[in-house]
Parts: C-alpha cells; sequence; structure tokens
C-alpha cells in the first residue's frame, strides 16, 4: 500500500514540468546574473522572464515583483519595511489566525514599540472587516492578513479590508502563500500593496518567493548587500528557484478553473466519506468560504496526532504544535474558540494536483479505522 | 570555438555529483521537513547530513552550522547580530577590501550609531594585523574580515586579527564565500566565532548558503518566523539547495589538495602565457598569499571591459562597477592605491575543477589579441 500524501499544504511536489525548466539551470546554464558576460546575461534573461510569469499570476507589473527565499522572507520584508517606511505611522493591524512569520514579525515590532492589535476572527474561521475596520486608524501603517488561513482554509475578506484601510492611508500585506495559484485573484482585485508567496506551496522547490511591491510603494529593505533585485533583495539570485517559481505561476494560471473545480469535488467527497464512518466528525470553518483544497477536520473524542501515528499510510498534519512527547492544541483552533480538547481531535488534510479519487476512498477509509483504534484511549489524549 | 569560462569566483557550475545528490529532493522526497510524517522525517535527515557534511569541511560541530539563502543573509545575520548581541560592546571593525555584503552591513550600522573603523591594506592586497590589532578596542564588539578577496584573491591574516580580537573579548567573523573548498582550512585554525559561505561559489546552486556559528555565541537573528534551524532562521528549508551544498562540500574536502596543486599550475601558466604577449601587465598581489586559483591582471593602457567586449570568447569579469555606459574603476583597486587609469585595465581571470591547460593557453592568446585591438584606444577609454 503505498502512501497518500495529503499535506500540499505542508508543501506540494516540484511539478515535473517545473523541475524540467529549472534543469538547464542546474546544468549549462549555471551564469550569475550580475555577470556581463553571454552566460550571464541568459541567466539574467531567465530571472526576467520568471518574474514575467510570476507577475501575471498575481496580476502585476514584472517591475513589481521581488524575488525572495521564501514566504518567510517575503513577509519580513513586507510587513518590518512597511512598519518603517512612513515615521508618522507605525500602529499594525493584524489577526489572531495569521502564519508564524506574521505573527513573529508582529511581536518583533511590538517589542520595539509598535503598537499591535490582533483581531480575532469568528467561530467559522474569517474576520469581519467591521472588526478590522474598527481597528484601522489614520496612524495604522499597515495592514497584515492572510489571504488564505493556512491550517484551516478560511479565505479573509481582504478586499473589503483593503478598502477601508486604504481610505485611512495604510498599507495592505496580504500573505498569500496558500492562495496562490489555488484560487483565482489579482492584486487590484484584492487592492493589496504587497503580497507575499512561497514556492513550495505552489509547485515549485523550496527556498524561493516572491514579495510584491505595489509600484509606488518603497520599503527599505532587510539584507543589505548588492544591487540585486534592483537594490531590494540583495545576494546572488536563485536563479533555477527563480525559474522554477516563474514556471509553476505560469502553470497554476493554466491550471486554476479546471483544478479548483476537480479539487473541490474530491474535498467534498472525503467530508462525505468520513461523516459515513466518523460519527461527530466536524469540518472547521465548513460554511464560510475555503480553499477548495482544504479539510480542517475535528475528530470526535480522540487526538489528531495519534490518531495520525496509527495511520502511518495517510501523510498529513494536525496543525498543532508539537514538541517532543507533548503536545499543544493548535493556536489557530483556540482562537476560533474551539476548547482544547475538541482542538487536539484536528487533521488537516490537503489535497493536491496529483489526488484521486482513489486517494481519497483509501484514505478516508483508514482514517476512521485509525479514529476507531485511538477514540479507546481518547480520555488520556485530551489530558 | 567553445566559450572558455573563468569566471568560477562570480559563479561556479553545479558539480554534476551534487545535481545527482539533489535531483531526489526535487522529485519524490518532496517532504517538509517540519512535517511528523514519514516523508517530512526524510527530509529532516537530509538536512542534518548535510549539516554534517558542511561542518565536516569547516572542522566544526553540526550544531553550529546555519543554513541561509546564501552568503549575503549569512554575513548579514553574523554582522547585524554580532553587532547587537551584547550592549557594552557596539563598535565593529572591518577592512576597506570586502565584500558588498559586509560593507553594505557595516554602513547601516554606521548610520544607527555604531563606530566602525575600516582597516585599510597594504598595496599587496593584504591587511597587517598590527593596523586592525590597533583598531580594536574593549570596546570593540565584532571583527569582520573577508577570508579570501573576491576579485583579487589575496588571503587575510585571519588567525593573527582573530587573536587580537579574542584578547580583547570580541567576536570574529570571516566572510570565507571565496575560500571555503578553495584552500584548507578549520574554523578553529583561523580562531574566528562566525563564518559566511555560499553555495554557488563551490558548485553548489545559487540560493543557498550557511553561517557557522560557534557554540556559546548568540546571535538575535534576523528573519522572524516559525521554529526552523533551531530557531535561528525561520522559513522553510530548501532542503534540495542543503542537501547540494552539504554534498558540495564532502566533495571539495576530497578534492582539496590536488585540486589546489592542479589549480595553481594552470594560473601560473596563465601568467606566463599573458606576460609573453602583453608587456607590461601586472598581478594584482602577485607576491602575497593569493587564492590558487584567481588572477587579478592589469592590462597596460586598456580598459579591461572594452578587452572583454573584444574578447567574447573568454567568459571573465572586470570586477569593476559597471553603471550601464559609463564605467569605474573597482573600488578595491582603488583602496590598494592604484590610480584609477591602471585599475581601469584590471581583468579577473578565476580558474575552476574544469579548466584546462587548452583552455589556458587559448585564453591567453585571445585575451591578448583582444589587448592589441582595443590598447589601440587606450586614451579614450582611460578617461
Amino acid at each position: 500500500m503505498h502512501p497518500i500524501y495529503l499535506d500540499y499544504n505542508a508543501t506540494t511536489p516540484v511539478d515535473p514540468g517545473v523541475l524540467e525548466a529549472m534543469l538547464p539551470y542546474l546544468r549549462e546554464e549555471f551564469g550569475n546574473p550580475f555577470s556581463a558576460h553571454a552566460l550571464g546575461r541568459r541567466a539574467h534573461e531567465a530571472v526576467e522572464r520568471a518574474r514575467a510569469d510570476v507577475a501575471a499570476l498575481l496580476g502585476a507589473h514584472p517591475d513589481e515583483i521581488v524575488f525572495t527565499s521564501g514566504g518567510t522572507e517575503a513577509s519580513n520584508i513586507a510587513i518590518r519595511g512597511a512598519a518603517a517606511a512612513e515615521p508618522a505611522r507605525s500602529a499594525i493591524v493584524t489577526t489572531a489566525i495569521e502564519h508564524p512569520a506574521t505573527t513573529a514579525c508582529c511581536d518583533l515590532l511590538r517589542a520595539v514599540g509598535h503598537r499591535v492589535t490582533e483581531v480575532r476572527p469568528q467561530p467559522d474561521g474569517t474576520v469581519e472587516p467591521d472588526d478590522v475596520a474598527a481597528a484601522i486608524s489614520t496612524r495604522t501603517a499597515l495592514v497584515t492578513i492572510i489571504h488564505a488561513q493556512n491550517e484551516i482554509g478560511t479565505i479573509q475578506p481582504v478586499r473589503a479590508i483593503a478598502g477601508v484601510a486604504r481610505e485611512r492611508g495604510a498599507l495592505v500585506h496580504a500573505d498569500a502563500a496558500q492562495s496562490a495559484g489555488k484560487i483565482a485573484f489579482t492584486v487590484d482585485e484584492l487592492g493589496v500593496d504587497l503580497m507575499s508567496i512561497a514556492g513550495h506551496k505552489l509547485y515549485a522547490p523550496k527556498g524561493v518567493g516572491a514579495l510584491y511591491i505595489r509600484r509606488g510603494v518603497t520599503l527599505p529593505g532587510l539584507l543589505r548587500g548588492a544591487g540585486q533585485e534592483a537594490g531590494r533583495r540583495p545576494g546572488t539570485e536563485n536563479v533555477a528557484g527563480i525559474v522554477a517559481l516563474g514556471e509553476a505561476c505560469r502553470i497554476a494560471a493554466l491550471h486554476l478553473e479546471k483544478g479548483t473545480h476537480a479539487t473541490a469535488q474530491l474535498a467534498s467527497m472525503m467530508v462525505d466519506r468520513l461523516r459515513d464512518q466518523v460519527p461527530g466528525l466536524t469540518v472547521v470553518g465548513e460554511n464560510a468560504p475555503r480553499l477548495p483544497n482544504t479539510l480542517n477536520v475535528l475528530f470526535p473524542h480522540a487526538s489528531g496526532r495519534k490518531l495520525l501515528a496509527a495511520c502511518p499510510r495517510v501523510l498529513a498534519s494536525t496543525g498543532s504544535a508539537c514538541h517532543a512527547d507533548s503536545e499543544a492544541p493548535s493556536a489557530i483552533q483556540i482562537a476560533l474558540g474551539l476548547p482544547p480538547e475538541r482542538a487536539l481531535g484536528a487533521v488537516r488534510l490537503t489535497l493536491g494536483r496529483s489526488t484521486t479519487a482513489q486517494d481519497i476512498e483509501a484514505a478516508s477509509s483508514s482514517l476512521a479505522a485509525a479514529w476507531r483504534i485511538v477514540r479507546e484511549y481518547a480520555p488520556a489524549s485530551a489530558s
């Protein structure tokens, strides 16, 4: 029995077409884009082609794209840069359901004197635009919000929030690491000034990402060095990774409509199969706008961690912070107001391009069988 | 006529064995090292094996190695971190012949109030340990020095400098991006606390590097996010790039002695051939300790940039900062006290593992022929 990978939100495999596109840059086309000779120029041109492909997926101009080492670095440049961009504005508005990169940047800013307001979500896993609006003032430098929540998949009302933020002169950053390539949108539709994406969430390799910076927005930058990326992100370009990200964005754009529909059908099938076999199973944010590929399910009277340990065939995650032998419920689930003992039953099942109906049938049965085993130990697991 | 690549200090190709080692992590072994399941664990183990290989090349412990996106990021973490590590110490000592990553970090620190002392080199391209010692006080937080200078290849007396720095309680950072894998050394022999290396200088791909942090040294870190790299460098690990860097270090260690000797012979041959054909040609730092692969030669009465433009067969660099149609002499050459008109004649020829005696013969003849053409325009080029 081959393992069934349902952890695409942790990382996707590299698309074979993406690998094909990047291989020349790991072989004969190894030039440094900074070099003036022919080999360097070709590397530079490859980076620029990739920049156009990334921009196209996001509906941006190529000169608005800065390549980074991943989503974390992109969010660091965006959030910490925006906080420092205008001295008269220093307040930050964010939410209680952000990725750790955003949360940690906000913690750092708070520690150095910025006022950070963390808006709490509704129980369905989305924030209310009015709640965010109430937190934005004319002293707000930045509103930073996750577009699609990585653990539960809920899509946040970025457009409505961005409208209010802009009226009050604040910049808006969206962490789109999980949404880019999974659902259709453009930076203009969302109305954001800054957007982070990560290669390994959309079938490019780990170690590359990009930050969209709207024309006219100037950030101080984070790293210091030579003049790569128009001085906005120094360091020799990860040419092969950048080429891969460009190709991944190109493929994602082609795939978007059909892939989204197929994935949503499989996810719906998975919920049905699990409900048939696990009475009392619930889906977090079931009625909220959600990524088509993301299911965060709560198994009743069970520890999600023990359930997955009893079900090695299914490769998925709990979304909880596991430290050695202890287990803590996910901070996101707690933010939604779930009691810890229910939150510990969470399992995140995230589908991808290679997921099949057979995978869903088999994974559902395996998970249900594991649940029947571990549920007997429920009192201990909820301690 | 195939092009002859003599720009290995700009970037090396990826070693075929390195590519072979990384490919599984771009194909089936695509797990996120943070994931608890089998696929994630195998990715985690691959990262840890690579960490041991990097550590072995540097004579370090694996837990002293932090993976980064490259040398620039490593130097940013080291220099800016060390400057912030101990409040009672805020002065920085560096040299006038550093890589832009170091220079730019020092500029930033100076702008926020740190005292930065830039020690000038001797005309041979090395700094005098006594000059550096004179700059180090008990208020010095960090001495940051390039181990082997990237443009001219001179090896700096890091060990002697580190001895003085340590007596006075300062940390020592060496930028070893150009020396690692080219000459043999360990962190203990050099006596440094921090060391930056870059994958694309030693036959791994661009976009990965590492920072050595001596046990007991604690830096605040630069990026904020989740807990990767023991909290010292968040962001999903560039698994394939890290595996590549590990394998590149393993291969470099095997290659070191024999490769160094062969490269030194070819470099010596190149100087002979060029001198035979270009009267008045000089080698920068000729009698100083130098990397075996690096020749920075000054063509008399000529612009190095025009010379290379007239010699497309040889892929090399000038080391000068080229801005559109103007040209400025290299800051490094100027720091050595060379008059600008001579500095403009510089061409950096850097050899690598694939360089052959035939390459050297052919490149020398091509460069000399190009020199005979462009030298006629010398008065204009020196304007």
